[in-house]
């Protein structure tokens, strides 16, 4: 055996033992999914149950001594510069996963996969009874859970502060000295862009968004926009499906992606706004290169590019007035003409209403990231012992009325709104804003390469854009940290400029300034 | 540390390791409902690796070494004597599942897991396509690696033949031999009474059978019956769920108890019947003792004690006159009154039409077990070598023109009709028949317990039934074999006379002999 067919044979040792990890955490998600969406209520002590000893056994599985054995044979072997970039990327992010899993406890790991579920559950039902008191006690476990890898993360990743290590969970090398830098310029961009919508004579109707469509009929609907995205729901060799939960959320891996919504007859944008957002999710899920399945370079880049893809199609796409000038007839033939009374200038302008809200899933564009930037605040103090768990409401309520002049009146539409803290996902908030950030930045070079693609947009062509999306970003999979992706795509670093000038003139037409 | 004490750590180690794998057996089924039910149909190749992956790591589990020693040192500890029965009872059913899991090669555990989930596949497509050609290459391989096991498992159980091993799965202690002469008599007691039946001069019309009901009423109909036997799939707090699949099938573990059931819109009590009978199931699962959960004593007895309890609330109950002097009114208040025009003994008739058929799910309850006695038979010649897989279509038209009277078009409605060849399931079959033999013993033993229980029901009531099938069968778990089981609950053998009796004097009554 020569040494190189020797070193390819550790490597390909080392991509089978992970190949099973990514396997078994493919079904973990699906009976995450199901809990979400389709378990009995009283199964929850057993789904918890559940979750903890999978997460026992995957996380065994990650921290197998064989697999830390093969990474260093592997790296330093006197050939490993002989291996590809891929390959190399491969045992890189292994690497990273194995430090990672292999300093923390497994009694840790399984106890924050089991109170993630319970909190979760209390989460629902304090939400539901607007009892933050009664949330609270599940919360602080978690938080302490949390609190206690991040320390032991930051001393495997190197990281500034602990609050760092979460971050970097989600994206890779970024910091919250860095965040901080951004998000102050942007809210600094945001808070006047605000001010001049606001100041503008134009106030834009926004009535017809509260006209009642039947469940079923907003059902259909939003079939139809998978259909316009491609995100095939309902043929007999489908890949993807589209259910129903409180929060939505997308979920899978290839060939088995699933979204979810929710419905609400008096709100019927709700639905069709979240459907394309985690469409643009599930076509990122889709789309990464299918020869790289099973590999660490076959997954999204990090939940910031995930979410410039979800925001990209939800925002630039779908509150477009190319978009609407398609879909807007298509709206009127599904619900029996229910729009028929709208021009499509109103219905732009109603869909696109700039107006500091308390739900940040609702919020529109321009307020979107100032939603962000609160709970990006918050955790960071949260983090550095700044804050404890009981004043959240408190300081959530502040920071409302400050950043966005609105008076929360109760904790269920304040600081228990999200899903994500009693899920134990701390760290992840940024990535909403920056992949706002990134899906400018996007765009500025869409524009370039595909100059008619609002043209195409209004003819209900999504193809072109989708192939776009597919070969500049998709197609990369994991193959660079995204500071890395973001350059190669567009030349340049992370800048707020593009979004903030998307953002400029698309409000500047909407509100006539 | 006392002598008992220790002997009482080790069993509780040995309890919590099996908890371990309840817990994640548990979690698999969950996977398996979603792959019928909800999974998008890509998805398959990626569940079939799934399932194989968590195969193998519940087969290591299994067959730990550990258990294996713990087990050891329990049964030769000099105080074994002084565990109690269900601590007994627990080891011996841990001590069964290791060393027939031990005897199993891994490689052969994941081999057979995938070839499960790829036959199944095939099998759906081939019967859309009435091609037994080709599932017939699939359907091989499959049986070839349930031989493998079914002879491995001969040498551990000690079975007179490999058929045996597989048949004791499902109903321990149970033999081919046995079950030869118990279906010999039940299928000359049958032909004798469907003989009387078609020589009747009554012919019931079931013409109001096709009458079109839509999906939605159904949907409707089948919460109302969950209702009526106390099934819970609708509260806050529910512990079940009924969903859609081609073929019905009941799965889950004390609190997420899903039944499935198929809705033809022009054959509505298809519906009725299979959701009763999965009812009878899942109230099965949902009542075992809750103290006895995660140990081995808390599941249910056998296939064919589990096939008593869905047979008895399909037939015994739910196509009883009593039953329908109740129900019919509350179809016809579901249904927009569809049934106004036929009266209750019409009614009864219709749903207890003795016509031999081709489709077990479809048959009547007198024709029913020749359909199993059918299957029975080729398993055991196939597996005893006398028939091959590429015969099965022949052999099996041949037997349902002999035993049934009826022409098989084509395999789509012949042997590829019923799901559990295609997952591997051979020696499953016999457990409805013998789940028909024990619920005629059942019943007369509750008709002495309970003497007005038809007047109940006619009344709506299905509260003392439900207790007495709970204190009478869910009770027990798995603390007996079905043989000691059945003689402990009515005081005789496994015999087909109370059977016989109960469906002669029931269809002299129908058919007026």
């Amino acid at each position: 055996m020569t040494a190189s067919s020797e070193l390819l044979s550790k490597y390909q040792q080392l991509m089978e033992k992970f190949k099973n990890i990514v396997i078994f955490q493919s079904a973990v998600s699906v009976l995450h999914w199901d809990m979400e969406t389709k378990m009995p209520p009283k199964g929850i002590v057993l789904r918890s149950q559940q979750m903890a000893l999978l997460s026992q056994i995957g996380h065994k599985m990650m921290t197998d001594p064989e697999i830390g054995k093969l990474i260093d044979e592997i790296m330093k072997h006197p050939e490993y510069e002989s291996l590809n970039q891929i390959q190399k990327r491969n045992v890189y992010l292994i690497k990273k996963e194995y430090d990672e899993q292999t300093a923390l406890p497994e009694k840790l790991v399984v106890e924050t996969a089991r109170q993630r579920t319970i909190t979760t559950d209390v989460w629902k039902k304090a939400k539901a009874a607007k009892n933050f008191s009664m949330f609270k006690p599940e919360l602080e476990k978690l938080f302490e859970l949390r609190k206690e890898a991040a320390e032991i993360l930051m001393d495997v990743k190197k990281t500034p502060t602990p609050y760092d290590a979460l971050i970097d969970i989600f994206e890779p090398k970024m910091t919250s000295e860095m965040i901080t830098r951004i998000f102050n310029k942007l809210r600094d961009g945001l808070t006047s862009l605000i001010e001049k919508c606001l100041s503008s004579p134009i106030k834009p109707d926004t009535s017809f968004l509260k006209r009642r469509i039947p469940i079923d009929t907003q059902r259909k609907i939003a079939v139809e926009l998978a259909r316009f995205i491609g995100y095939d729901v309902e043929s007999k060799e489908a890949g993807g499906r589209i259910d129903e939960t409180e929060h939505p959320f997308t979920t899978g891996y290839y060939h088995d992606v699933r979204i979810t919504t929710h419905y609400y007859e008096d709100n019927w944008s709700s639905a069709v706004f979240s459907v394309l957002h985690e469409g643009g999710h599930a076509l990122y899920e889709q789309n990464l290169p299918a020869e790289w399945i099973y590999q660490p370079v076959g997954t999204a880049c990090s939940s910031g590019f995930h979410e410039s893809q979800s925001r990209f199609v939800e925002n630039v796409v779908g509150r477009s007035r190319e978009f609407w000038t398609y879909f807007l007839p298509k709206l009127n033939a599904l619900t029996g003409n229910a729009f028929a009374d709208i021009d499509l200038d109103t219905f732009v302008r109603g869909v696109n209403e700039v107006k500091p809200s308390k739900i940040r899933v609702e919020a529109d564009e321009v307020t979107y990231c100032l939603h962000i930037i609160i709970r990006f605040e918050i955790e960071r103090d949260l983090f550095a012992g700044k804050i404890a768990v009981e004043e959240l409401p408190q300081v959530w309520n502040e920071k409302y009325e400050k950043y966005l002049g609105v008076k929360i009146e109760n904790d269920s539409e304040g600081v228990m709104q999200d899903t994500h803290w009693a899920s134990g996902l701390f760290g992840y908030f940024p990535s909403y804003a920056l992949g706002n950030i990134y899906s400018g930045q996007l765009l500025a070079k869409m524009q370039k390469d595909i100059p008619d693609w609002k043209t195409q947009l209004a003819e209900g062509n999504f193809k072109q854009i989708k192939q776009w999306l597919i070969k500049n970003v998709h197609s990369y999979g994991n193959l660079y940290d995204p500071a890395d992706l973001i350059r190669i795509i567009t030349g340049e670093e992370i800048d707020v400029e593009h979004y903030f000038r998307y953002l400029n003139e698309k409000y500047a037409r909407l509100y006539g300034f």
